[in-house]
């Protein structure tokens, strides 16, 4: 069986999630059942949304060393979860010759599984995946986004509260913005961005469908390692 | 910052939950305030207990695969988030330069820091931790451990439980246990097995003094980290 790579630490918290979900979501009956991977959890990546929409220091060099690093461990595919570092898929992409599966194409997978078909949906997610329209133009489907002002004064925050280890404080602003956008139409909300589903599990479940793009991240790599 | 080294996947979900807690015990605002890691979860390693009691498969070539892998990558130390894998520590150590924290070690200066000194303690962990003797000769404190049928009829399903993700129904039986050790006596219970922890906290405190392994290692992981 060839090795997953995990191309993480963005943030480090959505990667151990991860591979938690990665391990309760395979079959198994023992440890040797489980999927062997190489988790590089690397947190000094230069931050995604500073570089896209603010100018900043360009990510890239940082991912590929990472990438590298997984290849020289002898993975057979890799993942990224961190949405907004896909905005570099391309360039990593044509970097290796080992598959990345797309943490898009995960969600629509999931969405799929979840019976939901057309939109519109709800897209939360970092001001960088939003300003690259990640979502709207792989998933083919209308998305709803919050208003710049609740972009920037609840999610960007609340985003940043499970980053700096404060999970249980980034469900009401989440939660909040989730609703609104199920009142203005949206038939489920993509948490877009893998910190968003650890703070909408710190406090009582949505009363809509939603998407955890940590979990389908993680059965798109359990797919892999099965076939 | 030299990169942490994780040598994990014994089990996968047990290292899952130590890069959680080493990511919520760092303190950190934002992403590249964590400590960089590498985990190699590799769940194929031969089971220990089943080496160390039953003359099953030797672990130590995969344990010594994974360091090397860790080595290559570019760490500066290494933690394994199994007890039982400890068995094998000497020879690990032996054969590589890098530092690898010692499990009992990270557990003792836990004892301390909850102000426990002297015992009697109990002790819970696999069959081969038990019969290897890991706590009783590195701790230097007395230790109660369960009767034999105890151990193979309730401790090692429950291990088997978590292994299986079938975590909450890991609680009843480990907390049976531990509650039967303190009536013995013990002042506090060393969870000595990276998988009790997980199935201790899937129900009520118990109410009394617990190490939870897994923690312990986080912060020997951090103190390292932070020089």
């Amino acid at each position: 069986m060839k090795m997953l790579g995990v191309l993480g630490g963005m943030g480090p918290l959505a990667s151990a999630e991860f591979m938690r979900q990665l391990t309760l979501l395979t079959p198994a009956e023992r440890d040797q059942d489980h999927i062997p991977t190489i988790l590089w959890s690397d947190p000094r990546v230069p931050d995604r949304t500073e570089a896209r929409v603010h100018g900043g220091e360009d990510p890239l060099p940082a991912l590929m060393r990472g990438i590298r690093g997984l290849e020289a461990a002898g993975c057979g595919a890799i993942v990224i979860p961190c949405n907004t570092a896909h905005g570099w898929y391309d360039a990593m992409q044509a970097g290796t010759s080992l598959p990345i599966l797309h943490i898009v194409d995960a969600a629509a997978e999931e969405l799929r599984r979840q019976g939901i078909a057309g939109g519109p949906i709800g897209l939360m997610g970092t001001t960088g995946t939003l300003d690259m329209r990640l979502y709207q133009e792989r998933l083919g489907i209308e998305c709803l986004t919050p208003d710049p002002d609740v972009q920037e004064g609840q999610v960007m925050p609340a985003v940043g509260l499970v980053k700096a280890n404060r999970v249980a404080d980034a469900y009401a602003p989440l939660a909040e913005v989730a609703r609104g956008l199920r009142r203005r139409g949206a038939v489920a909300v993509m948490l877009g961005c893998t910190e968003i589903p650890l703070g909408v599990a710190a406090g009582p479940a949505l009363e809509f469908p939603v998407v955890d793009t940590v979990a389908a991240l993680a059965r798109a790599a359990i797919g892999w390692a099965r076939g």
